[in-house]
């Protein structure tokens, strides 16, 4: 069986672990396989050095930790003092942070291994990596957390670490068919974590498995109160078609009316509504708060390293410095007016649900897909997870979005878990 | 005239450049005077080195940014990629950060120079460096932006960051007799300002007179559209004594009153009022939060470097482990509940006063002083100013503190600039 250890869900390793019957040498050696045999093609990876993961887990001590042993990869604008840490950006190559990012460092005192540092596009914006869909070599995996996304669907590690500031968790996870889940804004430590957007830098996990969310959030916060598990039977799901619905593909445009159906036909609530202002202001807005603020985010590269920046970075950050902060505070005051009216809308609804992407993932590997369906969100603070929901025409995966209330992310991660079940329920 | 320079405020500069009369050279020399002579007592940096300063003034180019050739100091726990940068701690002792922090490069693209690395406690907590209050030798600065309240209260520069989690820009500042203002949450980026706390930490400036910060908020972020310069005569002030009002001291708490009566007497509404759930229950979240966050965030020092934290900041990181998640969730909950009500609190009034301290700085050397009055504004992520108004009977500073709404920060620096016009006028 070890050498299917790598494919298993970290639900699945914890509850071998339960029965004494994992083994994390034989994990680590069944994701390094993978890794030898793949990693040609997906280039999910930055740096991977199997003897920097021998090394801690020789380090490692008894196992009484809740992710004792279990590799997670993380994105590469994420620190790591013992692995470099390049930002997707050549002026970083070779460098190594004075120390961990608290959420590795965090990760790694309940035992977990950090596997390797995955590809991520230029400052975790547009200009793509190395990086391949796994499922489709010639396709994008999306970006900007594209190697995270990568190693988790090609089943080199379990779950990986990622960011999103527009849509940099949603999209991937859907173009490479696993579960991500971005978080609400302010909801783990950011520190030593590369930053583009001080009001919409967000934390996300890509998994295999929804409940595997449920697992890293209690390593990493704590158990949470029972209150906060609901018990509902029957959702009251808000479908959340925005304005740009109709740059869905028509092939995912259906499947999720017919899962909407399906929803109805099963006695669940599914009603098609809108959430505060217009969606097209708000995506607009996310677009404004993003330049304004990464030029300020930016501005050690733009000013000391200029001529080493893309031309997309670079024009992100004159856009940015271009934009008043008339234009940049109405923005931002549109964003948490929206905000209110999503809390609103989470009252009278178990969770949202919209489109993670505009449909499968493009045949390019020169840009990472449409952000569109993320922007609003994001711009928000607002805590989203896509479920893979199956192939489209072109064999590529499919995902749903499901979207929470800003803060109210262990109720999210919970619905997506009862989700998931229903939906394997039904597949 | 040129040995005074070093004792204009940012604005006096601003005044004497706009007529072609700033020497930058005279002005940094001032400066470097100052600091030889004084720093052997103040003790405000960390790091100090002239040539540094000089070397930043040659590679300047043409006198067209606004803030050309003006030095700042830089609060130890922001990145510098040419000084040193030690979190207040022996662990980064030689740390040399890979980048500036974004605020860094931010004044150093308007022309500011950063003049040294300003004394900080360790990680911005609670165990005080060497620096002592200018005023008064024996008395803290206050903690944990003390450098940067020192420097900037003895005229070695006209103005320093910080940064506040609990009271580290209001409390030094009153204490040092300056102008500080602590900004809203997600007001500044933070990319390389050392973090606490991801829904409390916020930047802080330090100046002699409140029109600095307009001019700083403006090189920073543009210019404000006039819409945001309130024209009111006459205020609505709201005075929030809090449940901890009899911990201030009695001859504080009497020039507080007197100044109420003041402004009433010319016209102005003085309320008497409170806001959102009570303070002491505020306060207590703020602790909650801050523990919880903290322990998360120092958790790469926690893990590898342990036996080199102070017992200070060993047991905050020990005790935020121990909350609970339902806890922490509890406190950040009351937090955002007050949020709100401080955001209709200033629909009915111009801005909020409450004490800046529990009183003057007290006479050791061992502690920073009370952080009670700041805790329950931090907690919410207000914006807050204190400006100085007077001596105490130990001769020592004493501050007022102005609250505003969060993400209001503008119209906030300007009623301080108002309301330094209006005290002045009266001293």
């Amino acid at each position: 069986m070890s050498a299917d250890l790598n494919t298993l869900s970290l639900a699945d390793l914890m509850r071998l672990k339960a029965k004494g019957r994992l083994d994390i040498h034989e994990l680590v050696a069944a994701c390094d396989r993978r890794v030898r045999a793949r990693e040609s093609e997906v280039r999910a990876f930055e740096h991977y050095d199997f003897a920097a993961v021998e090394n801690q887990i020789k380090a490692l001590g008894p196992d009484i930790l809740p992710l004792h042993g279990i590799p997670f990869g993380v994105k590469d604008i994420i620190d790591t003092r013992d692995m470099p840490t390049t930002w997707g950006s050549a002026i970083y190559a070779d460098h190594y942070p004075a120390r961990d990012a608290g959420i590795v460092a965090t990760l790694r005192s309940a035992g977990g291994i950090v596997f390797g540092k995955t590809v991520s596009t230029e400052f975790a914006f547009l200009d793509p990596g190395k990086t391949r869909n796994p499922i489709n070599l010639k396709h994008t995996p999306g970006g900007s957390s594209q190697g995270s996304a990568a190693s988790v669907a090609d089943a080199m590690v379990p779950f990986a670490l990622g960011t999103q500031t527009a849509a940099s968790v949603i999209r991937p996870a859907a173009f490479c068919g696993v579960v991500g889940y971005k978080a609400s804004v302010g909801e783990f430590d950011l520190g030593g974590v590369g930053n583009l957007s001080q009001t919409m830098d967000s934390l996300g996990f890509f998994t295999r498995d929804a409940e595997d969310l449920v697992i890293l959030r209690q390593a990493l916060l704590g158990s949470p109160s029972d209150d906060a598990i609901p018990e509902r039977k029957k959702w009251k799901i808000g479908f959340v078609k925005t304005a740009h619905w109709q740059q869905a593909d028509k092939a995912y445009r259906e499947l999720i009316e017919k899962m909407g159906e399906a929803f109805a036909t099963d006695g669940h609530e599914w009603r098609v509504m809108t959430v505060g202002p217009d969606s097209t202001d708000l995506a607009d807005a996310q677009v404004t708060v993003m330049a304004y603020e990464a030029a300020r985010a930016r501005m050690p590269e733009y000013r000391d390293r200029a001529a080493e920046l893309s031309p997309n970075i670079k024009a992100l950050i004159e856009q940015g410095l271009s934009i008043p902060l008339s234009r940049y505070q109405s923005a931002r005051r549109l964003a948490l007016k929206a905000r209110e009216e999503l809390k609103r809308a989470l009252l009278e609804h178990d969770f949202l649900m919209t489109p993670s992407t505009t449909g499968e993932a493009p045949a390019t590997l020169e840009q990472t897909g449409d952000p569109i369906f993320s922007r609003m969100w994001t711009v928000m603070g607002a805590p989203a997870i896509t479920l893979p929901v199956g192939r489209g025409p072109a064999g590529l995966p499919l995902g749903i979005q499901l979207i929470g209330a800003v803060g109210e992310d262990g109720v999210l991660v919970q619905h997506a878990v009862e989700l998931q079940e229903y939906l394997r329920s039904r597949a």
